[in-house]
């Protein structure tokens, strides 16, 4: 069975456009692949480190979000970054055979960079890329899902334990060169329009949400501004509930826009549908949830005995390295 | 008793230059310090990541240089930087809390890019004082011992460590903040007058030397070149040969620089005199050599027993630090 490596950084409760974008295929791809789930508290200190007590709580969050939309604890490994110390040596290690400059120049760092607001970026920041290769590698994951953005890091990971690979490998592969798994699912956007969904702009479907949180923000989705009475024919390819339609309710979508195109539905019906639809989806994640929630003791026990699994093999994988490197001493 | 980080990079067997920079010195601290030596061959990688074999040769060359000019296996921590793991663990952590900029703006950054012929940095390299920062408190050193070229690097540690504290401490000091010890030592220059001593560069004199090897090597020293008779008077202001005289036979430097000056020594006779100084030196340093040369065993057993230690001692301090930071799971 090969190896697939995922997760998410623990910034946060995981909403509508992480189900849609990865989730809802890493529940797929847990039958097909051995599935490893990152917790990705350290990388979560390269945006967040002012807020120990956000990623405090998130690590939990995601856990249970990522348990509850359906990923068998009994198959998985979920396992928190910080733990496994293989992630930071390997980290250190490739730091060496990556330049300052061809980091700057990654395409999704400079993007990124300025969805933050950042002009003089961190260290870590900047060595995300140095830092997802070792995520990869420390586990010798087969495959890593990523959305197109995300090409760029996988890119320049893979460079790293090629040059990595022909610098100590003697001909042998020491460190696996993961494949990228490309999603095509195109970006959730959030309710308001916004690229961005985010709790501080309230644009967000959280997979923890109430039935009545669902409604009250569909509620609120912007549609087609021009579509003034029921009457007017409406246009959903600018209308943020179509998108969701498109991601949740794939097999009425085409039918609703021409529906909508037509006018022969009015937007608060069309909400409706889309309100209904989420909370079919989230029914049966919100009854996990509240399990979990009331077990968190369990929880904790899952990405203890993931780490403690996941730390066996970056072990073997550090001591290889580290013979490899001629710097192994026992 | 307050604690000594101290130490080298593991890039080539030590000279004369290292003895009067720093190990003549760090051989009388011991007395007064708990002191830790690093043998940093993770930081050795940072310039000479493309020669593992040099690296791992070069583990073994500076931990029984360190032992044989009298450095006591039983009072001191002497430890493999790669096999701490708090280290590397710590360096992440830090690259959060320091800017790109900043690192490269970075003075002794700058003038040893320059002098390793660097334009395009690597992302280790630049991270040095993060690294180093890592070192300095992953066992709680009250002090530093560091040339005044190396001064900006301990600063720019001490202001991540401060930030550090700052952030995750809630008034109380998680790490501590090292003070620098500087030494005033001159710094040793080669014997062909290079402000660079290096194996490859012939010109300087390592402890291991034998005495041949020592009167070979200070025959074919850089004296005042216009001085071309013994009648002549000499400068040695200029002169290669006096710099060791003033390093190693200090108590006799004014003496033979007067001598110099009026003519009164030749340049053949002041070399003798100071080969005769440098093996007198040398010499037990030799004896105790050739022993552990013969007991390799007994020197991994030191490192082997030291990093354990460090690793104790780091471990506490990481688990400390993931608690202050909100990540620590148990």
């Amino acid at each position: 069975m090969k190896r697939i490596l995922t997760g998410d950084r623990t910034t946060g409760k995981l909403h509508l456009g992480h189900y849609a974008g990865s989730l809802q295929n890493r529940v797929k791809l847990q039958k097909e692949y051995d599935t490893f789930i990152i917790l990705a508290d350290v990388q979560a200190l390269t945006t967040h480190f002012e807020r120990p007590e956000l990623i405090n709580q998130s690590i939990y969050d995601v856990a249970i979000d990522n348990l509850s939309v359906g990923l068998d604890p009994d198959n998985i490994t979920m396992f928190l970054q910080s733990k496994i110390s293989a992630i930071a040596e390997l980290t250190v290690f490739y730091s060496m055979l990556v330049s300052v400059n061809s980091l700057r120049h990654n395409p999704t760092i400079k993007t990124e960079a300025k969805q933050y607001g950042y002009d003089d970026l961190s260290y870590g920041f900047l060595g995300y890329p140095v830092s997802q290769a070792a995520d990869m590698t420390f586990c010798d994951a087969d495959l890593v899902p990523v959305g197109e953005d995300q090409l760029p890091h996988i890119e320049q990971g893979r460079k790293i334990v090629r040059r990595f690979n022909s610098l100590y490998g003697k001909g042998k592969i020491i460190v696996k060169e993961p494949q990228a798994l490309i999603s095509n699912t195109p970006r959730l956007i959030g309710l308001d329009g916004n690229f961005k969904m985010g709790k501080s702009l309230g644009n967000a479907i959280y997979l923890s949400d109430t039935a009545e949180d669902v409604n009250e923000k569909v509620k609120s989705a912007i549609t087609d501004k021009d579509r003034i009475s029921i009457k007017d024919k409406g246009n959903p390819d600018i209308c943020t509930v179509s998108k969701y339609h498109q991601a949740i309710n794939h097999s009425e979508y085409e039918n609703i826009c021409e529906m909508c195109r037509n006018a022969n539905i009015g937007c608060t019906a069309c909400k409706d549908l889309l309100s209904k639809k989420i909370n079919l989806l989230l029914a049966p994640f919100r009854e996990k949830h509240v399990y979990y929630e009331e077990h968190k003791s369990k929880v904790r026990d899952i990405i203890l005995e993931g780490s403690k699994k996941a730390n066996r093999i970056g072990n073997e994988t550090i001591e290889n390295v580290k013979k490899a490197m001629n710097i192994y001493m026992e």
